[in-house]
């Protein structure tokens, strides 16, 4: 028994699905749809080994060295630009480096949240998110989601009716865990409603390139007038996440006090990963590589989600989302995703996934899961499906 | 004006000099003796570029991707055995890779601290730590030291008329900013109080290994028979800090804990860069990289303060460390060096320092300046030193 006594904050703070699951993930004998991982081997590996060798061999003395903690200067205003291109205008002052969009979460929360505030989410919503909160000891009120995004009409009652948020946190493409994306109306409707009631959103795009189908509707941060929108972006899932890069945008002002949290909270992000994802934004085309995932994982989705229709019991639905890495599956009232994951998918189809119950900020729903499809190869989406589609027929069957 | 509504903990987290003097360090005229930066000429750029390539080309698949958050197995089980043959027994898990060891300042005082509790730090003590503990809300008790750092029995007495401090900060080797080490024999003392007034010590060695001359006392985690110590280590000034990789040592239960929190407040640090620092602990000899670089910091210390005894006027004095990468310097009580450094310093002999008044956690003195003599060239340092030492007589001439 360590003589170490924690802070009453970590009551909240407890071991979770998250870390387990990664977990599970380095197990080579499973075959695990339950990681949000990009597909290892897309990684332009040629591509980055060039601009590391140039980053380190000629640009050592710098690019091995500490920087600012907001981060290379070249690097934001690249990304800037960037971002503007696609349709938020930035530029460098509005655009802090983080430490892949999770740290975003963290600092964000940290910045806005005394404990006893509220933080509204989606239901379901990021569990990822849920920990970096925990820590800053919100309250959680969470509105359901249909497939066009947040019921934003639920939540204008309950803001009528009283509900005062601190912040709104959304994953308004390709959510996760449910694949939905919020349409153009809904947002209208949501910066409305920021505005009408003085909160702050969290806008969290780290799916927004991979658009598989349609049309994109426009950012919450590029209809923001007022500078109530703080944004987060992530080379994760475009370039390579093992190099934990991702950025967040706002006033510069919110961009300024948020940098003061990342000096205090680890200094800088990797000098080395920063000059070299701006040597890939000088030399080689993101673009063309985010193409290349965009068909990559489309294909993936429809295989899975074709495998899915013909060995899962058809009382299972399954959303289709039209990008990003994962699909939401839905069991009859009463599956419990957890449960049947413990004792039969992992032993007996050596198959994970995330069970549903866990990314409900409160009062959490037994009977979904959380499926991704990009991260593992052709052959293994096909036995992986086909072998727990059977298991779950069996299960079914018995209830 | 930004709509946002800041926590109130924002309330105290304010600009403050490591930011401002980062950025000064980033201006080619300017002679910066301010930040804590290593020789960048000393990088070891071609293992380094070894290391990466082979992380990158024939390992990409893993190296790129996601991994688990408490930092790559294998870098784990490499640094706990380097740590324990360097005289701190630990294992695997005893071990946390974190994001340079400021993570572990801001996750460790999340882990322990609530708004009011009192962290005990030296006085001085490292500015860094301040920024990173000021979220937590917590109160400072700081003691004074001499050339056998933390006044000890200063301590005891506090502790005796009732001081319950829930964490006491030390950086017992080549202290930042001081440059002073703590004695074997106040270490012990350390130790016994911790036991009997039942507190958390975190030790911060960052710059242990960087020892010039003497014999190293052992360290306070390797006398800790309860758990009370969590030490903190890092590779930033002894491989590079561009690849912002430090670790926590701790009780398994503790370090679960601080896993954690790690895990919300940014996932993981870059697996790519962890993967390099592995295959060069496996291929390169680190230990013979560390002689490098206490040779030349050695010579580079003895040069800046031959410097200082030249130019400076007598009453200026400064310590002479053992290692470690600063000197603090004492000028007559009134001069302010923070003025100094506004008013003259900067505009008139294009040098920067860190003023003292910064490192003090309560009621700064103003008649302090931290040198560092790792990051400049010889002929930076004796051209910087003798153009300051020179002002520095004019001004103390006028008072």
């Amino acid at each position: 028994m360590s003589p170490v006594h924690f802070a009453k904050r970590m009551e909240i703070v407890q071991p979770n699905a998250i870390g387990e699951l990664l977990k599970f993930g380095a197990d080579p004998a499973l075959i695990s749809f339950a990681g949000g991982y990009p597909d290892g081997s897309l990684f332009p590996t040629h591509k980055l080994n060039d601009v590391f060798q140039t980053a380190i061999l000629e640009r050592g003395a710098q690019s091995l060295q500490y920087t600012v903690s907001d981060g290379d200067p070249k690097l934001r205003a690249q990304l800037a630009a960037r971002v503007s291109r696609l349709g938020t205008p930035c530029s460098l002052e509005n655009l802090l480096i983080l430490q892949g969009s999770q740290q975003g979460l963290d600092l964000v929360a940290k910045m806005l949240v005394d404990p006893g505030d509220i933080i509204v989410t989606e239901s379901p919503t990021f569990l990822g998110a849920l920990v970096a909160f925990n820590p800053c000891q919100p309250r959680y009120v969470d509105i359901p989601m249909d497939e066009h995004g947040m019921k934003t009409d639920v939540l204008e009652q309950q803001l009528k009716a009283g509900l005062r948020p601190k912040m709104l946190y959304t994953i308004p493409e390709f959510q996760n865990p449910t694949g939905v994306t919020m349409s153009a109306e809904r947002r209208k409707h949501l910066i409305a409603l920021a505005s009408a009631f003085d909160f702050t959103i969290l806008e969290d795009t780290a799916y927004r390139e991979l658009r598989y189908n349609g049309e994109a509707p426009p950012t919450l941060k590029s209809m923001d007038q007022e500078g109530r929108v703080i944004m987060l972006g992530s080379f994760s899932k475009i370039l390579a996440p093992g190099m934990r890069l991702g950025w967040a945008i706002g006033e510069a002002s919110v961009i300024e006090r948020l940098g003061l949290l990342k000096l205090a909270a680890d200094t800088q992000c990797s000098t080395l990963n920063m000059a070299a994802a701006s040597l890939f934004l000088e030399r080689h085309d993101l673009d063309g590589h985010v193409e290349i995932l965009r068909a990559a994982y489309h294909r993936k989705k429809n295989l899975m989600l074709s495998m899915i229709r013909q060995h899962f019991p058809q009382e299972v639905t399954c959303t289709d989302p039209d990008g990003g890495l994962f699909t939401w599956l839905t069991f009859p009232k009463g599956f419990d995703t957890t449960a049947f994951m413990r004792e039969q998918a992992l032993n007996n189809a050596k198959v994970a996934y995330v069970p549903g119950f866990s990314f409900f900020a409160r009062d959490g729903e037994i009977n979904h899961a959380r499926f991704n499809f990009s991260s593992q190869t052709d052959e293994k989406i096909i036995a992986g499906i086909s072998v727990l589609g059977a298991l779950v027929k069996q299960q079914m069957a018995k209830q």
